[in-house]
């Protein structure tokens, strides 16, 4: 006997989900007089989305309509990620649910990143999830995995390691079954 | 012998004060040569505003006089944050006594976070007190609970989160109150 | 024999001088390709100059040639702080010891806060000097006290405090001195 | 037997290459909606580049195309830090290597810091190499010295000094072995 005979689609993630505000970004927003809106990006957290896009993982950005940023920031901060940001998003659990159907994933194929109670639900559904190290206790509870580095801090790096960490492992598993067995 | 014989208006807090410097904003203000002044604001201290508005609790954020930042600013602040912002406060006890006393509330009905020398009074006065981790001494000593997050870091949602927890003892406590004892 | 027969002139600090990038600022200049270039200020260390001045020590910002500033930006921190900056200051211990001249002080009478290499002498000569958490070694050594607040986050106020409490018992002490003994 | 029979060249570091986003910034991108980008540089560091060429090593910083810079903005800072940028690296193997033969150098003579996977190569090859405290692992693993500070907050100075140190004990060495012996 021999070939694989394990699944053939392993159950390795597709889809990374991940809050703009307190996720790849600290959160804080810069305000002026002159109506100057600003927020920072790291370096680090930038280049996790490059890695998982080249290991043909899809990354979507989430902005929740809770912490409101202009429609053209929003536009201007996908460019500099090169990712889609999702706008001004309602319901996260509805949003997240039409992305994964969309795209025929079933939840272990999709890893969410959240920091906040209204990420509860994605956190508990995704086959991976995370939070940021300072993230809020309640959503701290309900991830898989938290991180050693802060929001905007390289935790979006951090996590994209451990999924690809995990996606290796899965393929090369993959691989070992293939061997023939007698 | 039943029904609720305890006080009709259990003392919850109703109204909470908070300083816009140092407590709502980590008490930088970014300087340009061109006059552009700037402030940052966290997520997670807006959305605690928010959670207290939901549960009845009105929220003013103070501006002293002592930490001047423009009129425009505090009104883009106003908006961003979505409660009202008291522009160049000279003396927090009275401005805090006649907020309270128009809303005809006692102090055990105020909340009052501070980071500095001229909060004291207030923090010492209002029935629940709180200052941000990066307070200086004399305002710690002054507050009744000393917040794990710093200044504009999430320090006001922490309070929030204590608040309504307090908030929602108080209410189950009442509750049982009404149940009829023999 | 009663009466005051000690020095006439206690040793207080009577003059401060603070270094502007890297003790008042936290030594960040924030750089955009048009030309913008902030710093920034922290509200605690403004109020720790404040509370100095109001207990008669002048206060001197020193913004140094290696370190170029604008002098716009200086004009513009200058009025922020309510005090005066000296703008592009080639030799500390030549401007400091002219400023002590000029106010016909003794180096007793001078407290100094530096970060780095080009102060050691004004950290050594000063009856009072201070580092922030974050100063650099060789300037650290020199200091007679370190801060606990890094620079920009509260060091000056940490320093003015510290000022003030010896301000205040060099007083007491020199009032006890009147009391007469026999 | 006397004079100086050792090498003719002793290997001290003659060129410092260093990464412009996550050694000599901390990584942070701050982005408005208006197209505003900035970075932020800390004083120490500047002093640590100034340091180096006072004492005859050429400093350069390498802005990789990973992490795109304006070009605009990456004039306006090497004005800012008196040395000279390289826009746009996209292999910095090949790059380093480039300005080292046309100085006619060694590896010996070259010193690196980076903080990221594409930096590896050239931490493994260079006589000195530094990674910031919060650079990625698999740069900590190939650096020869991680830094205490991190990266925009005095790496950049740490390893500058670090530099001299070695620079100054190996001209000593030299010195010494000029003494005749018999």
């Amino acid at each position: 006997r021999y070939g694989y005979f394990g699944k053939d689609k392993p159950e390795v993630v597709r889809l990374l989900l991940c809050n703009l505000s307190g996720c790849l970004t600290d959160g804080q927003i810069y305000v002026s007089a002159e109506g100057l809106e600003m927020v920072s990006l790291n370096t680090r957290d930038s280049m996790g989305i490059c890695m998982l896009q080249k290991e043909g993982v899809e990354v979507i950005v989430i902005s929740s309509i809770d912490n409101p940023i202009p429609k053209v920031m929003v536009e201007k901060l996908s460019k500099q990620i090169g990712c889609e940001i999702r706008h001004n998003v309602e319901d996260k659990l509805s949003e997240v649910d039409k992305l994964r159907k969309e795209r025929e994933l079933v939840w272990k194929e999709v890893a969410y990143m959240g920091n906040d109670e209204p990420d509860v639900q994605c956190l508990n559904l995704s086959g991976l999830s995370a939070v940021p190290q300072d993230a809020t206790l309640v959503s701290r509870n309900a991830a898989k995995y938290a991180c050693h580095s802060a929001a905007g801090r390289g935790a979006l790096r951090e996590f994209a390691e451990h999924i690809l960490l995990l996606k290796k492992k899965a393929k090369s598993q993959m691989e070992q079954d293939r061997i023939p067995r007698d």
